[in-house]
């Protein structure tokens, strides 16, 4: 029989925080630790074993989890692993569905964070009842989660759904990954804070209060907050910023042709400011019969969405476990 | 019980070609009529089914069809219309796949000629085997089928998989859909003519075996013949193309992370010329982890090519007919 909860666990580089989550999305205890804080990373998967037990004791919740959901990057749903794990203090490849598996005792599922999203929004969220639609993550880097046939897209490798790294300007900004002009240079908080210094730097005569901030400590929220009190650049920076991404969009509708588009994260946060000009440019830009796809914010709230996000998988994994195999097999 | 054999029927802008197909792809009997004959759609498709059953009968395969797939210029798989009929002379929607039913009495399924071939190319070509794949069609267009989770991607609304028009020069060549910059209007076959004019026009001074054909008859082939007999523009020609097709796959593989690129068309069979420089672009554009995806030309017999495609989406439909509903129906 179907157990009445799941467990996520968000794997980010400062934070892992976990939860305990119904049905209905709601999370019913929550913790997290240190992802540094654990230099061998069986400790570490030891150290989430130990605090979720816990938790999952206090809650009353022992014997009622169906299954683990993780979101972490570069994590293959296929082979459970994180191979490259740059972002992470450990050497790859990261046996993470794997050791989970044998602490708990629970069936695991693990994918990147932008498909945990993804996930998380069609099982909780904004993308509910839809069978396409792309999701993209606009936080330190842009990530992206694609929805075709009422499926996940994975790719023949589990790596698909990198559409942070589609190329928006070639020969532009460098990128983390070694290329120019990936879309993530423009569009993502750090690509928002790199576009203000340039607009800075172009206009050395024109008032900015982001002038008063030293540029590298310059972030996306303070330029939102410099646009929203009227600052010119700033606005630009928006204006820029949501036509870079609207482009982008009307190229990725031709792809899979979507019911919608889910912005998530804290550029998501920015509103009209970053929805107005991306919705102009996307309207400008995209096929005719496509120019009608809506573009939605999320609805996962911010504060439990990495933890929804990666329990929403928490739920395939049970029904991976539990369901007869195909006819065929 | 199943049937042995399906029909396949490509509508082109000229002609209608039709045959009977096995379930290996041999084309067991074929013909062809006018698309453009009958000023009337209900009369044209009666000429389909007179033509068809006259091949079936002579065929000795009444009775043995399962079913009838269709390719044909933006027709829609869920509505089983063409909507937007512009390349053929009814006025839309055209009620394909209702009518040939009724016709035949036979289960229909209709598609678009780029979706058809990679359904071909699954089911009989380079694709065997494949979960994950994208199809290009290089003909007078650029045309995509894209199979994920060995799925056919029809998107929302069945207009999936348009990745002639994804924007590769941003205020570049205007495309016949009104937008500017479209991979189409680089790497169809008209592209090809467009581009050697362009190179004609930028080198008055430097010689050219194509100087001697007015530019408006200029074709991809007139391009293919000279570049094969050592002209030097003709050869930047093909090198320019290969180089913004492969950029443009480099993006395209973020997306799904296929196994395989196959290309399809006559601009497919000019071989190195074109493959040699797209995949040296696709190598030099594409993230890391996706730079082993194998680029392959089509393995449908070009002769057939267009009826294997169609036929096998008779499959789908005869299965789709022969199937139980689903449980939660």
């Amino acid at each position: 029989m179907n157990k009445p909860y799941v467990l996520g666990i968000d794997i980010g580089g400062t934070n892992t925080v976990f939860g305990i989550v119904d049905a209905r999305g709601t999370v019913i205890a929550s913790g997290a630790i240190k992802t540094k804080s654990q230099p061998v990373f069986d400790d570490y998967i030891n150290e989430i074993y130990v605090e979720a037990s816990k938790m999952i004791k206090t809650a009353d919740a022992e014997g009622k989890i169906g299954g683990i959901g993780v979101g972490a990057p570069n994590a293959n749903f296929y082979t459970g692993t994180i191979e490259n794990s740059a972002n992470l203090i450990w050497p790859g490849p990261l046996h993470l569905a794997e050791k989970l598996r044998e602490k708990f005792n629970i069936p695991v599922a693990v994918t990147n964070d932008a498909n945990a999203a993804a996930i998380g929004e069609m099982t909780y969220g904004a993308a509910r009842g839809m069978k396409d639609f792309i999701m993209i993550t606009l936080g330190t880097g842009v990530g992206s989660g694609i929805v075709a046939n009422g499926q996940m897209i994975y790719g023949a490798d589990g790596l698909a759904g990198e559409l942070g790294h589609v190329i928006v300007r070639r020969g532009g900004r460098l990128c983390g990954c070694g290329r120019k002009g990936c879309l993530e240079t423009y569009c993502s908080a750090t690509g928002v804070a790199r576009t203000a210094i340039e607009f800075l730097d172009a206009a050395p005569n024109e008032a900015s209060t982001l002038r008063n901030i030293p540029s590298g400590d310059l972030t996306s929220k303070d330029v939102y907050d410099a646009a929203k009190a009227g600052d010119d650049i700033a606005n630009r920076v928006f204006a820029f910023t949501g036509r870079i991404l609207g482009e982008a969009l009307a190229d990725f509708a031709t792809f899979s042709s979507p019911e919608a588009f889910i912005i998530f994260g804290g550029l998501a946060k920015s509103g009209e400011l970053l929805f107005k000009p991306m919705r102009e440019a996307y309207e400008a830009n995209a096929l005719k019969f496509l120019r009608d796809i809506k573009i939605l914010p999320s609805e996962l709230k911010e504060a439990d969405a990495a933890v929804l996000g990666a329990s929403a998988l928490g739920w395939e994994a049970q029904r991976l476990s539990t369901e007869p195999a195909p006819a065929n097999a």
